[in-house]
């Protein structure tokens, strides 16, 4: 729904860092089109050519979808430069890039009394054992070991009153999101049987591989395919751990690459302690969800798909019981370049500020 | 760019007639999401169950991707009703219904001083020879041919002040202006040997083709393949001779269908009168859409492609010339379900109702 | 690999009924390039307009891409007519119709003394339960109870010898193949912990939904989408439990859509009783498929995709295993028309006329 | 259709160098299922890492869907060595490698008595001011020329006797054979206004790219795309010029990408001297292409679509006239990595070797 609080806006200045890439792409699209954000000129920051005279490139450049129409101009892309955050006043910023740099990067912002989105997986786990998968290293171990205990998990859905006051919030992965707030209600209402074992079959669009150019990522490699990989031991599976208060033997999450440019399914499968009727897990989300407006809780037994998603913020929810009452499968669908990244980070940042979690998001 | 205006909104009440299919969906969208419009409530008509107790069916049975999340209902689909129309003090309407149903219909909203965009061909030509393929009857010719005469052609860039005032708008046919966007500018500089003919090779995306299920829109069909159709003598013909003032004989327009959901690329080859450079052709372009914020030129030997139109409503418009500086390739995209239908619809709407022409649509 | 025998060849007659679908227009190409079979020149059976003169249509007009080069003509499409039948002395069947006609017609050929390969659902299920999901009616219910009780199921991996001596092949379905491909030499070994439960998370491409036209297979619905279906009870699923001797509660096969022409992939997750290592697992692979000529082991942990099996007959199977040795997750891949169906059908015919059973489908 | 020739096969002893591309897979694919060549064990040079004990990798490593069944092996990719070439007895090369390679390296294959058929651009073109685009350097100059001179352009349909006695054949371009064919007939038959003009509007799917990963063969740069490219002076032009016998000034070739793996579609645009009726042209084509087993002329107005020549080797061409009988429109398709490269290789192979040139293509 359009806008339509006409008061007086307030509004924070913006960085993103890392506006090259997918993620950053679309960090930009939606601070332009923030009905709060956009009028506080978000300073975009990205690699610039040395011999650029300017010292900034054009952001549709490296975004050709981005530009507008004649006589308007887009914020140019700058090179990084603490003078012009700080004279730019910077007060919160995206970081859109690789974990180790922003494991390294984030503690500089916040010193600067900037508060941080992280979207890479730096900041996302607080066992050390979960986090060795990002093989970190840390200058500062106790500054980075305090810095991680504060970070906040960026899932609006769970962490709303955390994430309202965090100074560092950790963006969740795209495939947790969608095992995440598919599984956490039911887990939170203690009716699943995790010994078990669940297990999530999740199927990604190929923006999830990222931007560079490799043979995975070749049109010919991803189109008319669909494969398997990281069968055992993705690095998104600690935030489930973490998140869901779960094992590593409770839970197998299987990713695939689909042939399609963005968005997320998620088929997960569950075993409920005891049998019961779809009546009382429709009621669990429903409650759980009732309040939030970037989820979308199907009526069992629809079920959502990737096609509605696509381009939204929205996670997507829904599931069938087995007529036996105990075997459950449950769809979850979400764009990982928005409710995956850029989409949540924005809520978040929304959440931070005090706005409505979904403006400019809908 | 976020709508940064927060005088009071002023806001006229909208209906879409024939909400169910791709273009009426799109409508729904983009009134839903305009700043002055989604306040005032737009009707939406579509077809309703005889059985439907309560008169309508939910938006979003039609158009999952514009469901809301918990507690926020979108307005229903009503069963046509002018007695509801009448109550609700609807203004203007879209026509997003066959060109039959449009020819016959329209008249009926604008003897209630309601005013009409038509999204169908129904009202595009003045000639009646190039209307003869909607093979179209009136029942009261002479109405008819009043108001044939007096329908404007919805493409605002060329006809911007007959659009403001308007009663009834014929919304241009989504090749159509692809391709007399990218032709009218040169026309009008009085610049293209006409005479040597001019050839537009077109491509579109699927969703060209409707929501009916037929052997051709069956993905088997679509998918991995590209076919020409209906190379001489496509419907849209008409409207390329209408506007741009050229004969038969000087237009081919060949329409090719892509294995892609939206989207449309006219490559179109032209021959100038006399030698020129690249660089008067560019400042022909962009001196005549400087003040269109729907058109994007692009900076020759820059050329657009469909990636980057869709979604939007622009139009996006490059060139090269030959090192002869005669032979001329144009290359013009844009999205056949926004700026070749519903966006361009709701753009006619702003400039009826003195609004800026882009509002809700960037 | 070619074809190398230059003894004098023998060959039968074979006929295609309902050969203008999917799968009849795969058997037609695989006829027609059988070394020998193509010189027997197969019959083919289809719908052909009352008014046609010829009593027959071009192969082509029905599929183009198997159209020949000048001068050279492909057999024509019959309508069906039992004295043409008779005449040309067709000595095996293909029927690749709804399973209510192969029900019914099937007796009436096998009587005839002409062996039948059924393509859809009808003979394939033993047991009254399983086959109730095709709503099957029999005029004469102990002529079908014979026959049903002498059908053998296809699936040449596991029914070799009882398919050579077979009148009536009941053709597996395609979900089915690869799921019970996957599955059968470890459930043979005993390795697995059935009780646990197994879950096939599959995915197919959009032939296997058929040639007609719905809103299903509408371009639109399909492309850059993905969707689960039939999550409790897809009719395949009474295949599993015959062939694999489970039961309901040891099996969860959830179906999806994929957005590609052909090929499925099925994610099959299991517990094994004990834990072992993946040598073992491997060993129970290479044993069972060592004189498969048609199933490709991979040698974990390299995993199958669907690119390399689309226009193949192959079913290739990988694996791996958890670190605990006991969650083991297996990826197996066919062709939807081919391995899934057609291809398979003529691998049954081999083995039927004591041909090496790859003979025409490298 | 199947090879029904019992006489006793002779055979030639080929290599393919460069087997590692898409060319290249598709040189083995053929070469292995061809009913004269499979028996003779073609050998498969390609880069192998300086520590591969073996001195070779498996064929599968490269192209997995070419993988065989439990017990069956394909041939090994060896290193380059003449020593190699020389104890197998090689008589015939495939170069699927850069132009550069291809150059340099032709005529040391040619020097050992080996005929060359060569799929780069580095033998197609007699004129230097056409060759200039692949900036080639001779280390013999004279040795060059004299070969260049020599040299067959590899289009079987205009060159058969040629190639029959040929020791260097270069195989045609994919657009450029797609264009030649559809034009030579007609240019031929002297009934075209070439002064007007001609203009083929190409389209290609990403395998014509090659397989490095790059910008422009990111799969997201290509999925649900089209972009033109090289609107003017793409590389392939010359061998319009040469194979056509006309003028840069007459000739028009804008190709396009496509977002599917492979085909090519051209529409071509051309202008006759005087009006005709579609009879004559339709008897142009048919009397040129009677005796052309691998050229299939559709009946106007029919036209040719990319899904029914993928995976084959052969070109569709089809044609509509404008009721004026001047303006034509002529649809032409191919499979660019077989018609298009490596099925037209062993065409051409097949003909220097005097048997069927659609022996192992159909």
């Amino acid at each position: 729904m359009a806008e339509q609080n006409t008061s007086p806006l307030s509004t924070i200045r913006t960085a993103v860092a890392g506006v090259g890439g997918y993620a950053g792409g679309e960090l930009a699209r939606l601070l332009l089109n923030h009905p709060r954000l956009a009028q506080s000129k978000p300073l975009f920051l990205g690699r610039v050519a040395d011999d650029s005279s300017a010292g900034s490139v054009p952001l549709e450049s490296l975004h050709p979808q981005l530009a507008l129409g004649a006589g308007q101009t887009l914020p140019p892309v700058r090179a990084f430069d603490w003078k012009l955050v700080e004279d730019m006043g910077i007060e919160a910023v995206f970081l859109a890039l690789p974990h180790e740099t922003s494991r390294e990067w984030a503690p500089q912002w916040l010193e600067r009394g900037i508060k941080v989105i992280d979207l890479s997986g730096a900041w996302r786990l607080q066992h050390e054992v979960n986090r060795k998968v990002y093989k970190l290293t840390d200058e500062n171990p106790a500054l980075a070991a305090s810095l991680q205990a504060e970070a906040v998990f960026g899932a609006p859905e769970l962490h709303r009153k955390e994430i309202a006051t965090a100074r560092l919030v950790a963006n969740p992965g795209c495939y947790s999101t969608s095992i995440i707030l598919a599984l956490y209600p039911l887990i939170q209402a203690g009716i699943l049987d995790l010994d078990h074992g669940i297990i999530s079959d999740s199927k990604s669009g190929i923006s999830g591989a990222g931007k560079a150019a490799t043979a995975k990522t070749h049109f010919m490699y991803g189109a008319d395919n669909l494969s398997a990989y990281n069968v055992f031991g993705h690095r998104h599976t600690g935030e489930l751990l973490e998140q869901l208060g779960i094992t590593t033997a409770q839970i197998q999450f299987t990713p695939h690459l689909l042939p399609i440019p963005r968005g997320i399914l998620s088929t997960i499968y569950a075993r409920l302690g005891s049998s019961t009727d779809p009546a009382q897990i429709q009621q669990i989300y429903n409650a759980f969800y009732a309040t939030s407006p970037m989820v979308r809780v199907h009526q069992t037994p629809a079920l959502p798909q990737i096609q509605h998603i696509v381009k939204t913020n929205y996670c997507d929810i829904g599931f069938e019981l087995a007529p036996d009452g105990k075997r459950l499968v449950i769809v979850s669908c979400l764009d990982n370049l928005l409710k995956g990244a850029s989409g949540q980070a924005v809520q978040n940042l929304n959440i931070m500020c005090g706005w409505n979690e979904e403006e400019g998001l809908l």
